[in-house]
């Protein structure tokens, strides 16, 4: 693996002011796999412009349009090995059905599309090109995470009987998507962020973990939603139940008016002898309670964990890695996803890499929880 | 007050075996105001007597029934002052009745009745005898509870929008009623506990906590219930949706095989500036998160907290209370409000002890999620 | 047991104003087997008579006098069994000499003494006397510190190489002995305090612990002692090294101008395979250390604790207890041997139970402590 | 800034099996102003283009030796800008006196040299070359260090009392330098690690972080040295005492046999009004406590921090960084300042920013700590 060359990364989104367009930048470069070299970061050429500075990316490869990037790009003998897309949901689609057909496998922010319709477009079109496809569920790239979810697997905690999981921030408190701030703008917006506010934001990471970590399916779902903050245009704050496929059931909360909180995601699993805890603002430990014997503190890079957290530490235990560490493990396996197609593998990603099942999954899951707050009752998934 | 006799106290309930009888001993003769001197500590004689013993109080007061205790402490000079009822649920209406009855104010352990209609039942009684009635909501005691609540009244935290509690025991992720665990036994037996399971037992904690704090009160609630250990006859495990009387919203949860867990209650009350949290488990912090300004943690016994937080707290901040503590102060208020009345003032109690108002509102929280559980939807107050 | 009488304390010390005569009311009584009766809890009558209306105790038994009392409550049938001493320092001598010399037990607050060389002297009154001495060292009744000893004990941790120890305070960080506070004031007048300040009040406490946790003997000190606020004629800051008896060595500090803590007591032991670690703001939690397994949290009254720690709980895990119930497993263990000893057994008290020997030696340190900062260098026990 | 091209980074060490070359890679690059081009990586050429293949650097700039690295760079058009150094403390002057002697600026691992003697030398070259010179002290790079830095030189804390710092670790607990672990065979070997052992390799960090936090410099110390593991030559363990410049005193730990400790780095700062505490293991958070306050933690990347830790924060609040973002930041403010170096400026680095006089006073620090253990006794600064 050593010697083959960075593989080269597109980028579309991430303009000025973009949160997410530089954490991408980071976690695809941190391991030396990826370099970003070409990106259509906004839809206004000055300001991709400025973005390919601050990139340092050459001036011609800062494109005004995606589909100029993947134009341009095709031509090039070093031109770029697969896209990247963080733009808002809305364009998430038609980017990735246009970099799929011009032969380019997608790393994708999260959601996968606007509508769970859209979802079951790319799908498709995923299989049909037979090229991978990746999505960022960030939350799926921490060590504790992978070592949770290989304790739910060995079965460790007994049958799971009850699942909790919430995540709460509250920088939407005020409306300040009226006041210029263009995260909440486009996310308060039902044209470019799709039917979902915060259940499509937030609510579809913690369904994510949810499942990743259980290693269970929700089959059902009772939610109920709200626009807390007057004139909002779409939920900012959401309970619902859930049932599981083996029969556990339990809560999944999300909120972007929990006044106070930042970035509070937590997952809780109990079995018949025991439970795990995970938080993500605290994300190198993972709390194991027993029935009968001490509570346990698993920690990042400790000697003891499983093989798959080993996997991706980077650095010994004590020496905490965080959300930009996590973002970069799902990189770093796309990267050797990519390697493994082009040297004449499958378009495959490896079990703990989130793909287009998982996006159309979060997708369903977005419109199941919006139709059962419509008829105030359970839905089957 | 200071050179009034300490009260004598007559218990029904608490017998060998018994986890609560010792507690409320030990939480009423803390602060110097009360003194156990009689008991009706089990239906078996020969129980009663051992128990008798373990309190140290005569053998000729620890009565086999109790009426018997009623009847032979009315004759005695030296009787006792009021009953304290610390029996499984199905006994607190008859106990209540008969020492209300015979001119005795009562001290009732939680919940006040084993149903709704009993309750009714008692509220009238309570209201017809004129005497004072206190419900030990333990939780209501902490001095950091008191804090809470007291930010809740003075607004501070903007207008309450969601609001989160839950209260996660693992006690009962085994079927140990089934093996001769006494306080497992009744509590998951109908004809001894109500219908109420973990909804009964901690869910009414929950129910009262978020209404004592927050100041609100709960118009709706959605409630699923199950009984998750096979063969147990009442719920085990309780996720609800619930409405409170000014629009804010949230979740209450509650269980007993949430394996691992020992007595996790939680509260968190989020406005529209900021939040509180308390944790039952550390009680003797409340942390406060604000948008814009640092997280704060308010520390019991601390200069800086409200009267009321101040009025209860017994040792120098960094000493820490406890358990027994804040059951104390709730047998304090009610030591003080009954020589207050036998001095010839009302039979009410302070606003913060709970009395028979909250015990009706507890039954009717059961009734009410038992018949949401029911009908799979929301039902009002 | 059950059958006994309480045994009747009587106090000196502990008049209005005092923070630790209600606690030590409160410790004695909790258990049901003690009860205060008589007390001289202030050299004014006046101020005495008060105490004794807020203890509720007959007013012919609040003496104005330690000797009045002892020798009132000599000639009564229902006289004390006992003598608790919670005065300042300089009076514990005097009234342990009196008290014992009139044939009373006495339970003791710590230090035991105001020098070393009065403890030498108590303690040979001790042994002359033949009569039960105990020393409250607080901590040493926490239910997670018992654990803590039990497994230094054990040797599950292998050899102990290194401790560190420390109690940091900040309530004197003003020189508020200057302003009319009672407990600042005589803490800080080396005439009622004794030679050390901070060192006496606080070091003391986690010089016991440390030896009291390991089982180790520190057999010699370094320390560092300072007067921080002007004008403070005590040390209130100290940094001290030290060495125990089985080679291991580590850091012993204390202070009462930490600014912003409250009373962070705090001990941890390194052995060759692990440590351990406690924190009283946290008691309830004992934290243990791997070098190859996960951490462990033990919690108070689970079922997996040893003995010494499961015999002295009182409510269910999960259910904090603090402050006045570690207090009261000391004042019950006393009662217990108090009660052997009435019937004819040995004065001598439970190994779990501080006594005349931790004051001798408690005393010592403080002598050493002084004696290491005057000539800067280190000093042998 | 955006335009220019990103500096090209020649590594001397960090050759496979080292845990900090990959680190420096990581945090060179993380922010889009560096690539590693160029190594020395280890004294084996093989191992040297097999640590340049896992870099994916070109082979031919994969050297076997820093002399060939720096003579072959200086003849490309497209040569490294500056070295990085990260081999074993012995190495770190011959090295830096080469890159410096050839005109190139340096990044060095800490500590800056192997004994005091030789960073007074390196101190004199670095002067006389007028290159920018930078120490990468980890830990100064965090943002919530960089808050509390700027919280102590606002004086809000009022006049500094009182320091505590300490670097617990438990990785050294057992022999395994004898046991081929590299990192440990030549930290603990004095011919490569210099003279000092935890006392250099951790205890510089501790002492480092006291002075740039408290703005304060030590001016004398006691230190306690101890080889715990029997036959280890280096220091494993040390307690000392330190004296500051405004008066303040206290204490510095470290330790490499902390059993049970992964990488306990923990400062408290206490002045006359509160005090500050952080922690390496939860470094987003900045616990500081008020004497007539509620304790405030402030968050990492929230709205009200200072200029100094806005200026460092990558994600949003609530989305944690940790060490190699911490990492990360030094090597941005000295890639900026080789820039403005470029650009014409001066060689001085940003104040935040550790350099050479950080590197003399480390190892200062060692020289003195290490006498201090011989005499016994103080010795000054």
């Amino acid at each position: 693996m050593g010697e083959e060359r960075r593989l080269r990364m597109g980028m579309v989104g991430g303009g000025p002011g973009a949160f997410i367009g530089p954490v991408h930048r980071i976690a695809a470069e941190m391991d030396g796999r990826i370099e970003l070299v070409a990106g259509a970061f906004s839809q206004s050429p000055e300001r991709s412009r400025q973005a390919g500075e601050t990139f340092r990316i050459h001036p011609s490869r800062a494109y005004a349009d995606y589909r100029q990037m993947i134009a341009g790009e095709r031509k090039r003998p070093d031109g770029i090995d697969f896209v990247a897309i963080v733009t808002p949901n809305h364009l998430h689609l038609a980017v990735a059905l246009a970099a799929l057909e011009a032969g380019f496998p997608v790393m994708s922010d999260k959601p996968a599309t606007a509508t769970y319709q859209e979802a079951l477009k790319l799908e498709a079109a995923v299989k049909k090109a037979g090229l991978p496809y990746g999505l960022t569920h960030t939350y799926a790239g921490y060590q504790m995470v992978r070592e949770a979810r290989a304790i739910c697997a060995a079965g460790s905690l007994g049958k799971v009987r009850k699942v909790a999981v919430e995540y709460f921030q509250g920088w939407l408190s005020r409306p300040i998507e009226t006041t210029g701030h263009k995260q909440a703008e486009w996310r308060s917006d039902p044209a470019r962020s799709g039917p979902g506010g915060a259940i499509g934001d937030i609510g579809t990471h913690a369904f994510h973990l949810l499942e990743y970590v259980s290693g269970l399916e929700v089959t059902a779902i009772q939610a109920s939603l709200r626009s807390v903050v007057p004139g909002r245009k779409l939920d900012d704050d959401c309970n619902a139940f859930v049932r599981m496929n083996n029969g556990a059931a339990g809560a999944l909360a999300c909120s972007q008016v929990a006044a106070g909180e930042m970035n509070e995601l937590r997952l809780r699993v109990f079995g018949e002898e025991g439970s795990l805890e995970w938080r993500q603002q605290d994300p190198n430990r993972l709390i194991v309670k027993w029935l009968d014997k001490p509570e346990e503190i698993y920690h990042a890079a400790a000697g003891y964990l499983g093989g798959d957290a080993k996997a991706v530490a980077r650095t010994p235990a004590g020496h905490p890695e965080g959300y930009l560490e996590a973002f970069a493990v799902l990189y770093r396996e796309f990267a050797d996803a990519l390697w493994a197609w082009k040297r004449g593998g499958t378009a495959s990603l490896p079990a703990t890499l989130p793909g287009i099942e998982a996006g159309v999954r979060g997708m369903r899951f977005i419109e199941r929880a919006i139709e059962s707050n419509r008829k105030e009752g359970w839905v089957e998934f």
